[in-house]
């Protein structure tokens, strides 16, 4: 059974191109190596209706666990809070516990000479605003909690958009829950081709696919004409390492046998 | 009028985290830059009913444009124009002048070489095959065409996955169409903002914003504790770009004032 994963990322810089999403690379690139099902991405603007419409729809496919990346912080522009609120029909509310973590955070400030402000404001306050229900995440790197609650068999779990505090609370809080729920091992490999072209490798790809419906191999043209390669890239989840990895190296082999055999050239991938 | 954009990016490398995803960030930054205005990224795997049931949420929507990028090429995982007929209910069709360019690019790399097939095999054919009513858009560095079609008020297009083909695509097809529908111009600009912590700055831009409400401000806390600053980022479209560039000038001067007299610095971004 895999763990299907969805994943929402939040903000207006994602979609001016201000700011490149590498929190969706690297979420992508962890959920898939702790064996989990990455199915869709989502990106949407910094506005409550957005964000509610985005949940919606990722619920009603029913995914183990939806994440949350970015609008936690305690500006007007961090509203994912209030989209997951507006999405569930939860009223938002002070979490005590949440409250004692921003708390905590203000007092360090206030003893470092970091912050002015000795009382805890509406602004630190709103970051322990959490929808009815929900739990905070200890952020070990930042003010704003994560936070994790359930709608009806899905998982949500929101975390802050800077990168340091999400992939804190990430490997803290994240990544075991996927490993236990998943139980499958990923691996992937790469082989180069020369000499042959994508129209060509083609029905190659179809045939070893066939015989090894299990893995799956995607062709990725690089370079121009005249200097043109192909990887082809070999991913499949099994039990253990040891025996998805013997798949790909079949698949590889097999595949290796029919490019030489119509002209092409192969090697092993460097990256 | 805003010319809503959607944009659905199609393959299962950027969902196991083996691609960064650069051409959203590209499509994003050019289609801001042409005073248009992305509303969603979505990605999907390479699966004819996920890309479909994408399709089908973004129309929903009513974006004046939707586009496609990935998945046009001639291997069995190549299955966006799938997505779209399934998504539309139209059939594919070979398209004569699709074909003819597919021909064209075949004859080319027959001319220089680089193919041993001298017929046009169903995988070049397959790159032909658009849904009913699809126009082809010239690929200039290429083989498989772009893919222009319009469905109620939304206008699709479809462009290649490969980096250097899906700009030349875009900036030939695309970007005139983008210019002409939004007739605005979209102008942004930074100030880094020191010792003044986020939930400080808060209030501060709600009153900027306030007064000024065309103007978005929006703040990305940088660094640790200590050696922390925010940057402020301000955004807007106007009719013309020394109207956008204006009024941001005098939400940066209102800014400028309020954190000063509140005990932070100011100073102008060099990114």
């Amino acid at each position: 059974m895999q763990a299907a994963v969805e994943l929402i990322t939040v903000g207006n810089e994602l979609l001016i191109g201000k700011t490149l999403n590498t929190n969706a690379h690297w979420i992508a690139k962890r959920v898939t190596a702790l064996g989990g099902s990455l199915r869709r991405i989502t990106t949407v603007p910094d506005d409550v209706e957005e964000i509610a419409s985005s949940i919606r729809e990722a619920l009603r496919r029913k995914p183990w666990l939806l994440m949350m990346v970015g609008g936690l912080g305690p500006t007007h522009d961090d509203k994912t809070l209030q989209g997951v609120a507006e999405a569930l029909s939860r009223p938002l509310k002070v979490n005590s516990q949440a409250l004692e973590m921003v708390r905590e955070k203000h007092r360090e400030l206030l003893e470092k000479g970091l912050t002015l402000q000795r009382e805890l404001t509406s602004e630190r306050e709103k970051m322990a605003r959490l929808p009815q229900g929900a739990e905070p995440l200890s952020n070990p790197v930042g003010t704003a909690p994560g936070v994790m609650l359930r709608e009806e068999n899905t998982l949500i779990l929101c975390l802050p958009g800077v990168p340091s505090e999400m992939k804190a609370i990430f490997d803290e809080a994240v990544a075991g829950l996927i490993t236990e729920k998943a139980q499958v091992q990923f691996r992937e490999e790469s082989l180069i081709v020369k000499k042959v072209l994508e129209p060509e490798l083609s029905p190659i790809i179809d045939e070893v696919m066939r015989v090894y419906p299990q893995v799956y191999i995607k062709s990725h043209p690089y370079g121009e004409e005249g200097h043109y390669h192909i990887e082809l890239h070999f991913s499949t989840s099994a039990k253990t390492g040891g025996e998805a990895l013997e798949r790909i190296r079949k698949a590889e082999e097999m595949v290796t046998e029919l490019v030489k055999k119509s002209g092409g050239e192969i090697q092993r991938s460097e990256g």
